[in-house]
Order: C-alpha cells, then sequence, then structure tokens
C-alpha cells in the first residue's frame, strides 16, 4: 500500500477478531450508516442511493455521520454489495421502499453472456476504493474501517430474482436445473469478489466481511455444493493475493444468514470471524464453532423497539452468553429505517459498560 | 359426532402418526390443492380465492383434485389460516401475484377493540365445518382428511403487518413494547384457534395441523415467551375439549418454520409430530427430537423443479436419512404455482419404492 494512513488509536476489533485480549469487547452495527439517521436521510434526500455509492466524498460523509454521535469500535465503508452486478454490467436501481431491482434479470444460462466477465473491477469499482481511501484518512484513526462484498450465491440470487422474493425460487432452480451453469457463474462472481475484496485492503480497508445473506434458503444440501466452497474459495484466494503483493492479511468475516445448519463448516472456512444471525444461541454458536474463531452478533434488531433499560438487560444478556474474548457485538442483521438512534446509542453503551475488563485480568 | 363417515382405507398417516408400524411412509404435500394444477386453476379462474373456501362444495373439490391425481396418504381441506381473523371481524383480501392483504391491520393496541372478541367461531367458520364433513363422505376411505389453523403468533404477525415483509418489524415491535397487548390478542387467538380445531375434529378432520408459519423470524427469546406457551395451550386444550365431547382425539402436526432453535422444545410440546423445514437435517431433528414424536417432511420444495432421476434420488436419501418409522413424508414447505405435476408424483412415487418394507419385518 501507497498510503500513509494516520495511526490507529482504538484497534479493539482487530485484537478482538484475532483472539488477543481486549479490555472491553468492540461495537459496531451493521448498516450503522443508514436511515434511522436524520442527516443520513438529509443525504439521501439530495443524492440518489448508488449517486452516494459512486462518489467517494458522499460515500465517505455517510460513513462519517454514525461515528460523529455513537462510541463505534468500527466503521464500515458505505457501499452496496450490488455493485459487483453492476461492475458486470447488470443494471440495478434501488426503488424506494421496495428495495433493489434488477430490469434485466438473468432469465436463462444464455442471458450469462450478456455479462461484462472481463470487466476490469479496478476500474469499474474504482470509487469504492477510492472512498475507502478517503474515510480511512478522515477517521484520522479514531477505529478500524471495514470493507465488504456479497458472497457469489446472494449475488447470483438477486441476479436470477431480480427483486424481493420469499421463496428465492428463480435462483434456486437454476442450482437444480442449471448446475453447470450456476457453477459457472458462481465461479465468476468469486473471482470478482477476490478483486474487490483485494482491491478494497489495499485502498485501506482493516477488515473485510462477506455476506452470504440468502444462506438460509438453500438447506444443507445446497449450501455445501453451491454456497460454502465458493465462500472457502475466497478466503484462500483473498490471502493469496495479498501475499503475493505483500500486502499485510487483515481478519475477514463471514456472515451466512440463517445458515444455522452450517456452524462447523463456516468455523473452518478459513474467517478469522464468524458473524451470527438472532436465530442462533451464543453458547451453542461457541460450542459448535470452537474456541478459534471470533464470533460477531447477534441481538435481534427489532430488539432496539423495546425500552433503553432493557435494551441494557440484553446488552448484559449477550456479554453474559458471549463472555468477553473473540466476541464482536453487534446486531443480528442490520439497522432498520425506523430505529431510534437514542436505542442503538442505549445499546452501545451497555456493551461497553458490561463488557469493560477489570485491568488486572488482561 | 353424529356423522357416520365410510370406512378408511388407509390409515399410513395415522399409524405413522401415532408411531405403529407401517408397511411404507405415507406421504403427502404441503399445499397440494394448488395453483400447480390446471384444474385447481381452472376453479380458481371462475372463483376468487375465499369464495372457494366460504362453499363447502367448491372446497371439498380442490382438496380432492390432487387425490385423483396422485396416491397420496392423506389429504388436507382447502382453507386458509387467515378465516381465523376474518373470524374476528378483519377484512382479508387475497392479491393476486402478491398474497393475502388487510386493508385495515392493527396498527397499535387500541385496535384490538376493533376486533370481534366475542365471535361464535361454530358460525362464522361454518362453511369451514361443512366443507370438512363433505370432503370426508366423498373421500370415502380413500385416506385421512387433515384439518388445520395458523398458530397464534403468526395470526399476530399477519394481523399487524397487513402484507408481505422481509422483516415483520411491526408485529415484532408489538413484542418489544406492548408484551401485554401482545399475549392478550395471543391469548385471544389461541382459544379461537382451540375451538376451531376442535370444530374441524368434530366435523371429520382424523388428524390437525398447526401453522405457526414465522416462527424463525422470532429467533428463540421471542419464541419461547410469545409463541412456545400457545402452542403449548392449543396442544392441551385441543385434548381437554375433545375428553368432555366425547369425541376420540386425533394426533396432532407442529409446524413451526424455520425454528431449529426449538426442536427439543417443539418435540416436548404435546404434538405427536412435528413437521420440519427443509433447512433440518432429518437426523439432527431425530436426535433432537427423540423417538416418541413423529417427523414429518422435508425436501425442499425447489427440489421438484430437478429431473424425474434427481428426484427419485432425493426420495431415496430421504428415506435413508428419516429411516421408515415414524415419518411422514412431506416437503419443508408448500408447493410452489410453478411446479409441474409430473415431478410431484415422481416424489411420491419414489417415497412409496424406497420405504416399501419387506412384510416379515412388520
Amino acid at each position: 500500500m501507497d498510503h500513509k494512513f494516520p495511526p490507529l488509536k482504538n484497534d479493539l476489533l482487530l485484537r478482538a477478531a484475532r483472539g488477543e485480549p481486549v479490555e472491553r469487547v468492540p461495537v459496531w452495527a451493521m448498516r450503522q450508516a443508514g436511515r434511522y439517521l436524520p442527516e443520513f436521510k438529509a443525504t439521501r434526500a439530495e443524492h440518489e442511493f448508488f449517486k452516494v455509492c459512486r462518489t467517494p466524498e458522499l460515500a465517505c460523509e455517510v460513513t462519517l455521520q454514525p461515528l460523529r454521535r455513537y462510541d463505534f469500535d468500527a466503521s464500515i465503508i458505505f457501499s452496496d454489495i450490488l455493485v459487483i452486478p453492476q461492475a458486470l454490467g447488470m443494471t440495478v436501481e434501488m426503488v424506494p421502499g421496495k428495495g433493489p431491482s434488477f430490469p434485466e434479470p438473468l432469465v436463462t444460462p444464455e442471458d450469462m453472456e450478456k455479462l461484462d466477465t472481463k470487466c476490469k473491477v479496478a476500474e469499474s469499482l474504482s470509487y469504492v476504493y477510492e472512498a475507502v481511501t478517503l474515510t480511512r484518512m478522515k477517521i484520522d484513526g479514531q477505529c478500524p474501517l471495514i470493507g465488504f462484498a456479497g458472497a457469489p450465491w446472494t449475488l447470483m440470487s438477486y441476479m436470477i430474482e431480480g427483486g424481493g422474493t420469499k421463496t428465492h425460487s428463480k435462483a434456486k432452480k437454476w442450482l437444480y436445473c442449471y448446475p453447470e451453469a450456476s457453477h459457472k457463474l458462481l465461479q465468476l462472481l468469486a473471482d470478482v469478489i477476490v478483486d474487490h475484496l483485494v482491491l478494497q485492503i489495499c485502498a485501506g480497508a482493516q477488515l473485510v466481511q462477506l455476506f452470504e445473506s440468502h444462506a438460509g434458503i438453500l438447506g444443507p444440501n445446497l449450501f455445501y455444493k453451491f454456497a460454502l466452497p465458493y465462500i472457502k474459495y475466497i478466503s484462500v484466494k483473498v490471502r493469496e493475493a495479498l501475499t503475493a503483493k505483500e500486502v499485510e492479511h487483515v481478519p475477514m468475516t463471514i456472515f451466512a444468514k440463517d445458515a444455522h445448519f452450517a456452524l462447523e463448516e463456516l468455523a473452518d472456512s478459513g474467517y478469522e470471524v464468524i458473524s451470527l444471525d438472532w436465530t442462533i444461541k451464543p453458547k451453542h454458536a461457541r460450542s459448535r464453532c470452537g474456541e478459534n474463531v471470533t464470533l460477531q452478533g447477534n441481538l435481534d434488531p427489532c430488539a432496539l423497539y423495546a425500552s433503553k433499560e432493557e435494551i441494557g438487560e440484553f446488552a448484559k444478556e449477550l456479554v453474559h452468553s458471549f463472555g468477553t474474548k473473540r466476541w464482536i457485538a453487534n446486531l443480528g442483521h442490520g439497522m432498520y429505517p425506523d430505529h431510534d438512534p437514542e436505542h442503538l446509542e442505549a445499546f452501545i453503551e451497555a456493551i461497553h459498560k458490561y463488557s469493560q475488563q477489570p485491568s488486572d485480568e488482561l
């Protein structure tokens, strides 16, 4: 890396990810830059969703917004997992109140010919890397900056479904009817994802998280065949690429939402951190994942609707269940637009309070 | 019961539910009366969804349709879990391509005052019981007839969300913000559900299934507080009511979709059959549920998109994993509108073929 970044003042996240002692548990929130913040809505009122992603100054601004309010131990670059389908030539629109929409989703394997398989990620997604570098500078070492990408199956399912779906049956139909074409698409995506993660790390990301948001819809059989191998591939290839570039390795997190059936395999897939959704019991997760990975999560996002006192109790329970070693406190999924910003603050403060370690125990 | 029904010629389902020996594993499919069948679509082309539910002759007709095509070991009365909110005075519309919609969902606990809490289920849902009796007559003992109801939390979440949702955050917000009102609503629903199940049994239903379709969104904490107690309550109260009426008890099935975190508790909740979604590994389910319950499920509905040969292999694997004792073969969720009827047939035939018991082992 050619960048000269300000020194990191709070490395709790990185130490927790590597399994080193921490004086208190690091905490951040998935989708912490989002519509629950009035200042985010103000930015979005002026600029369309993907315009914010594509403009490094705007992406940096919304990434920093939650850090100005909260005592977070991590920031995550504002971007979207669907920038990769965009880089492959697909049109993705963010429909207000409905979520992302592909006007021309992949219908049959022949449609894969329309994809720009020779896309140069470094060029087409340069705005992400610029945003990462700019943000890392501006954070001024307050906390680490996380980069991210969607995992192959999750991106594939978006590219085929084209919009919201409960069953993901169009995308799953590919796995059953066109397994070869599916593997070809997943491999293409995996290679682009590797590049995208490596480029974010080279640009300044200090940890990267892979989002397999649609893992749960697969069930064990399909997950083992069409998701897990690519999740593993990415962890191996990112490491190899960093070594080849002589760039220091950063911790990697896998968040396979609702993949309760694969915790053991995920713990063994080459990631330092396993992020858990709120349906997983913390103690089950630890006993199934073993002691050699860090766990992340997993407050039910809806628990932030409770009173601040109750949120404090939930945080206390989480600290009690996860313990203070190898744990990064977070929600079990992202923030919702109708969350009260003060309730998130109550969560952060309670985690800090209850996870504080007596200095002689460190 | 005053009805004189034709003798039952195939009681495989009931024997499997009670843990008795079977010469082959019984098989049926959730939503086996549905849009994947051209004859069902023909009926629906002429009659609106709830018109079919409310007209015993039509409900009977569509219930019988799959039995004319397939060698099923069970039928399930055509109805909908949302007839209960309707009986409580709420308007529910079936929006084509979108699913059920409540024009006036419950927004705050005050809205519960609008509910007809004194509703006489026997009168308002008499069409269901007439449909059950008529269908049981017309099935002519070919196989048992299943009755069903939605479980309290699932109905509550529909009544508050009013339509499709990924997060169920409006309904979950009630659980966190208005726990007392939530319990009041859940108790009201539980009592209506008990009546509805008992009346279906009195009308001729030979097994009843409770659908907790939205269990998974709760996670363990909310599920233990707001779903499981009512699931248990219903199994106890249905039994008590049948005893009081001197009506023979029928087996009961609980399908708590995505409640992977609560299999042990479900196995201990008073139901003879635990229905599993496709994310649960059969052998895990058996070891967690013990030997005293029957398991039902759990082919991924999307697996019916595969070739007939592969479907045969999936069925073989299921027989291998579940074994032939205390198992009812089914999907892990309902049929989809774009399923090929012939592929369902391949599944049924393969289950019959691979689960056939040598007669000397019975």
